[in-house]
């Protein structure tokens, strides 16, 4: 368990990593992104995908699955406050295995609330090439440890 | 089906709603985001959000649902390429019912790729008392129309 205390800018957090089957892919995506490129490996040849890929949101909730099972463990747990940036640079495609890594940017005190603080962290996801398939950079609200704790 | 030269900015477009349940709730966190606060009413009650509350990621991911199902249909469909904004003002608690507005902030022709612009778009989903529970800020990649179509 962190607090506020324990992170630094430039500390690096891992993650265990995750198998994309097209089975998921097409079971998310009936669920929340009905879309010809994410549910049928035929229609998705004649897309912008050129075949079948992820949901980003697929993606995105993958990620924060790794996130919460690994290294990076905040007091009080994983609580996003927004995003300053969000992208996806390259598809999600069947058999991909992806992993996470994240380092701290930025820790700050709050002003408003003096239990918590924030850590700003890029939170980037790659496949089993290297290559980033999903990159933000999220505010995290993490609690400071109590006088004496 | 809209192409970029359909769009302009200020058009708003609407969704459908969607009732969000407490079992949705505990069964997207058991597969996406395992943590107290999305899984178990009485452990909810002594953490950050007071009581259960859906994971961000639940909420993005109905968003897209309604996305989709809704009125904004580019050409080539709903393909984000990234976002500049992305905040969760208040979280979805069970029973709430969502919707969401789409206000278009930019329209531009692709420098690169002659065939494609990018649509700037604020999606903002708002609970039934209208209180805004997600606003992000996307770029859409969307198909121009062909010479003579």
């Amino acid at each position: 368990m962190h607090y506020l205390e324990d992170f630094a800018v430039g500390q690096k957090y891992l993650t265990d990593t995750v198998a994309v089957t097209p089975e998921d892919i097409k079971a998310f995506a009936a669920k929340f992104d009905p879309q010809p490129f994410h549910l049928d490996d035929e229609a998705a040849k004649k897309t912008f995908f050129g075949g079948l890929a992820a949901s980003g949101w697929h993606t995105a909730a993958l990620t924060m699955r790794l996130l919460v099972q690994g290294s990076l463990q905040p007091a009080g747990g994983i609580i996003g406050a927004g995003f300053e940036e969000f992208r996806w640079p390259r598809p999600v495609r069947p058999g991909d295995v992806l992993r996470v890594e994240s380092e701290i940017l930025e820790v700050r005190e709050s002003k408003s609330r003096p239990t918590q603080g924030i850590i700003k962290v890029r939170n980037t996801t790659f496949n089993l090439d290297g290559d980033p398939v999903q990159v933000f950079v999220g505010s995290l609200v993490v609690q400071r440890r109590k006088a004496g704790a």
